[in-house]
């Protein structure tokens, strides 16, 4: 039981590179099934300079399958919020905890102070820019308010015996959930080339601050396994195969 | 500007079909292009009785992509929860209202009388049965008075020139959100067999009740427009082909 | 028993769209789901000019799900060797005539004059010309030569008393098939962006004359349902969102 | 150049898992996120027995997610007309040899002496049943000259200049090809489910013999990767969850 468990509030997001098995040179002999006899490509696999043109070919022309030979699983605490517009990605596989088959625990997503909380422009291309220290202040006031009171009426549903899954429809959308998630490594550059931002983009993209701050720290994990892959996605103007 | 909105407790969702390609007929010739010529089948044109024997074939031996040539497109409205768990069907297409482009409007999901809100059992085999008046009362009391609070923190935010995306992360999962929902029938039947409960389902599930609500308006709407089909599922235990 | 029936040489693509619920509205309704409140936005609803404006910015910014809430179906017949390629498209359902129910007919496909032979240039980047006649010529022949013999050896073997999914291992690759193709825009537009080739391409792509003669008869079909969407795609590169 | 490759006539397939991260205990902490805190499962995680009971329980009820934190890859050499089903396997990934990029082998695939080659029964409930020694000799003649006749008008167009993705429309399905197939273990059940047949599934399935030379090497290779995965799968009627 969590009566006795403080309520938590948090900035962060985390990411944990559960296991994998993604490497540059899966691409390479996935996409040299296709041409292997064919002369002028078969030095490829004895030069490493080779295995990067042929990456880079495969990124630019859009040849996608050969990066799908891969598997990536991390485990990801973030706020509701983030899991929402996360899970519309289809192509990947989700196991999240559940509030039904158990006890939700008392941490909280409050915007840190170096969150930008003004939004301007117009719709299709807001920019966010950083608010006082007044508006911040309104903020986590009014965040931690909102989380402490949904938080006891949960508390309360529960004491009164009721059920976790209807008793647990109060709690705000700020609360931190975890999850289980595989991707191959096409559907994660599909992923990171609309959820982060990059000067380098061919095309604009305005992710939410929040599923950035996760797709940077998986980006990075990423591309330790497939640094060849991962340069080539960046010079290739952030575009998934 | 919603300042002046009043907050609205609903304990309902509404479904509504947009618009359909799918009918029992689709079914049959997208299955006979694959059997045309072989004699003893191609009465099957002609007679009624023979396609209801062909769709209850096809259903019951699990051949499955003749039901995919159709298309059903439902709008929704329901709470944050219901969508998550909606959202993890993943042959399906979905835009839903966002609280990055829009403000949200002050409309909550409370449980009505008749939901059971007692859970017993043991996991994966629980029964919901229902809550004493006083259980009742507990669960709208501090369902309304959590909303309540959390609106009005939203609103305090909005007011001083906080972005929607920040402001919104407030809302419980039970405000109400609205969506578009595409798929085609077989996608359809592998949703109602895990989100309804029927006793004459061959495979056990557990749907939340609230899921449940939608899913059984989304069947009705499907049933009247391909009877047989619906007919040969209900017959088959349920059972996605 | 088709003993009787002669066997056919053609050399075009059939693509008969079957049913179609697919209109640029759609794609409005839709997006504006997202929107609705957005003072800014409401008046796409009314306007024309500003509903093109919507459209374009959706594509351009590969917004691509509500491009998703359509259903095309097309009844195509092409050879074996198109659907090969054709099936590697994973977000559509088909359904194929099948030479393990049913005795496939005797229609092959043969390159027409006007197909381009010889191939010149290095992988990933190949350019075809044409053939002398001397070339075409022994294309027809060694094709038709080939395709009676196989004919011959599987009506032998059928007369023989041998299952038709033994008996059909020995056809070529280029004999006619029919399938029902069912996808929704979004889907067709990154087929189209794989299957065609046009000056106007953000991506190059190298698609095999027979499947691009294939693309090209679906393309003209869609336009014709979904013009503002079909020049929003040409528009912005021919890049499907 | 293959002038001087001979003629090479098979009747095995070749499944060879590349490489893996597929185990029961992937199963079992993708399972236990939902469920963490809850007392009455905790103890799953030291038991291997309850383990054992928890991966049967989420088979039998179909919580099939869990399952899905897995990928295999295999590489699969088998006939043209396999693959074509195989392919309509849309969770997967594949890399196909390209008989546009590369020339094609003379391999080819001619039924075995324990191949059955007579169909008795009618359409969907065949059953096959053993040809006579004359009808073997009539396959495997009728398949070899056919062969034969197709490979050498193959190489009469290739030496007249013709491109590789013209003169390979001549050869049959039963030439032999060769792929790298990825799936998880959930899509890989599920393809068992139907290419496999078994006295003890559930649903009946009628496989063409070949297809199912493949899918038992395959399976061999996953059970003994996830045995007790495989022990659920068999017990629970091998219905994929």
């Amino acid at each position: 039981m969590s009566e006795a468990e403080a309520i938590q509030f948090r900035n962060d997001m985390t990411v944990e590179l559960v296991k994998a098995t993604a490497s540059d040179s899966d691409v390479i002999w996935a996409a040299r099934v296709s041409t292997k006899g064919e002369a002028s490509l078969d030095d490829v696999d004895a030069d490493p300079e080779k295995a990067r043109g042929l990456i880079n070919y495969l990124m630019r022309d859009r040849h996608g399958t050969p990066f799908e030979h891969t598997s990536l699983t991390y485990f990801i605490s973030a706020p509701i919020f983030v899991f929402r517009e996360f899970m519309r990605h289809r192509i990947a596989s989700y196991n999240e905890e559940s509030g039904r088959y158990r006890e939700l625990r008392p941490v909280f997503y409050v915007p840190g102070p170096d969150r930008n909380l003004i939004q301007q422009g117009k719709p299709g291309a807001y920019e966010f820019v950083p608010g006082t220290p007044e508006q911040h202040r309104i903020v986590v006031e009014q965040t931690e308010a909102s989380c402490r009171q949904a938080y006891g009426a949960y508390q309360d549903m529960l004491a009164a015996g009721v059920a976790r899954e209807v008793a647990r429809i109060v709690l705000p959308v700020t609360t931190y959930s975890s999850m289980y998630v595989t991707m191959n490594a096409r559907a994660l550059m599909n992923f990171l080339s609309l959820r982060t931002k990059h000067p380098d983009s061919h095309f604009p993209s305005f992710p939410q601050r929040e599923i950035e701050m996760v797709a940077d720290l998986m980006e990075a994990e990423w591309a330790a396994l497939m640094p060849i892959t991962h340069q080539a996605f960046a010079a290739n103007g952030r575009v998934a195969p």
